[in-house]
């Protein structure tokens, strides 16, 4: 591990992107900038609770994040009964560090106190839109890259757990999500057991454009950030997903791991779902 | 202002939600967990620029926020060109403070690159899912949220404006948005003129549930709300929605307000918009 008190943001910087650069250059790696760029998905975790006292105030700043129109749309449920959590746990078997984290959490959009509100207040509520379920849903994203943050800044780790949609009608059934309700993530909370990967991200080159779209940048940066990231992160022997359908490759890059893993049908229960959940998606 | 060495925790989530609370008292209101719990949104700007190397920092700590499936489907586009960003400005001619911000972005949800990934690598794509929709989305709200924590660290603040999609047609037109991108919000940035006014969020007994949803916090939690919140930031005279439709009331509450702004359709075009975006939301 490189000494914190030497590094620069710069360092920080290269390391999340794989590029040389000067930007940051003279400012330390210090404070929540540094925090942020230093993110990683924590995936092993102590076996040592976090006390509900730390847990009440991650949670509370996690709620000051902005909330589109004031509408307040996200609804997070801790498991803290044995026989729930082991059988949300029980639909990602690949995953075992759910069951190491101190805690599970799961941040759901929720649309019902709008539509419930406009009821008590005796007012038509004329607006079952897409936009409407899209809002719930960034919500909840807010609120969890708050919480986030939120628990790195005292020394925990976090993973979001998005497969655990993949069977979101059981998992809607354990935690009796009503209309209007839908879970966005898992995130699995606790005290990092060993330092965790970097993930290096597309350059924002490619992610970040001036005035208008840049339709070509993308593919001018991938075989860069594929051929750096590949060499980062090597996938290990084997890792290749749907060795029945592919052969081998080498590099294994970022764009051929992605486009691997969805070549086939995935989630496509998940809007079955959300409509009977009530949502016409207008 | 309070005198923040003195402050606890405590103190903040108080103000924050409006409730007594010995959560927190004996931790110092300092550093990123103050921060999170700080958070305002921020409405007036000096004419004060944003050094270009701050923003790329910002950009790069905003980036490094986690990505769903690791698709990372977030393009943030940076207004700089004065007539572009007078367009977008003229969208939203209600919110004068866009005009005043230093840096005007748009974070889009993009699900193009996964989509070209595919063609690239040579490989079928049968996934034009509600979730994939929901998952670009999502990671827009994940780097924005990481935005604003970067931006407010070093005494930037920030205002996420939504509403630019209910003039989503035009503003996609200027920012030449190609198929399967979709802006997510806009965001001002600049040095705050004045200090911005809180905004009391609902009770944690009514967003965080254990275990299982409960169907009933909240209709228990909301009077308390309201009364609080209404007594906390009483709205100005005046300031009522559809006072043609509606007569006015007192106390005018978050509930009444959200009732009021809802009762006839907003943003029915969204929907229409994302389906010729080339989404099947599937």
């Amino acid at each position: 591990m490189l000494d914190r008190m030497s590094e620069s943001l710069a360092d920080l910087i290269r390391r999340r992107f794989g590029i040389p650069t000067e930007t940051g250059r003279s400012r330390p790696a210090t404070g929540t900038l540094a925090q942020l760029l230093s993110h990683r998905v924590q995936r092993s975790f102590l076996d040592k609770p976090i006390d509900p006292e730390t847990l009440q105030i991650l949670l509370a700043a996690a709620y000051s994040a902005p909330s589109k129109s004031d509408l307040q749309q996200a609804t997070v449920i801790v498991l803290r009964d044995k026989e729930i959590r082991r059988k949300v746990e029980a639909l990602v078997p690949s995953m075992p560090w759910m069951s190491e984290a101190s805690e599970l959490l799961v941040f759901c959009g929720d649309n019902s106190r709008v539509r419930r509100g406009a009821e008590l207040r005796g007012k038509p509520f004329p607006n079952d839109t897409l936009d409407m379920f899209m809002n719930a849903a960034v919500d909840a994203a807010l609120v969890m890259q708050a919480f986030i943050t939120a628990a790195e800044s005292i020394g925990l780790g976090c993973c979001p757990i998005s497969v655990l949609r993949d069977e979101v009608e059981q998992l809607s059934a354990i935690l009796g999500l009503p209309a209007g309700v839908f879970p966005v993530a898992g995130l699995c909370v606790g005290f990092p057991a060993r330092e965790a990967r970097f993930s290096m991200r597309l350059p924002l080159a490619a992610t970040v454009h001036t005035d208008r779209y840049d339709a070509g940048a993308f593919e001018r940066e991938l075989p860069g950030y594929d051929a750096r990231r590949a060499e980062a992160e090597p996938a290990r022997p084997g890792n290749q997903r749907h060795k029945d359908k592919y052969p081998d490759v080498l590099p294994y890059t970022w764009s051929e791991d992605k486009a691997r893993q969805y070549c086939e049908p995935q989630r496509h229960s998940f809007g079955n779902y959300i409509r009977k959940q009530g949502f016409a998606l207008k």
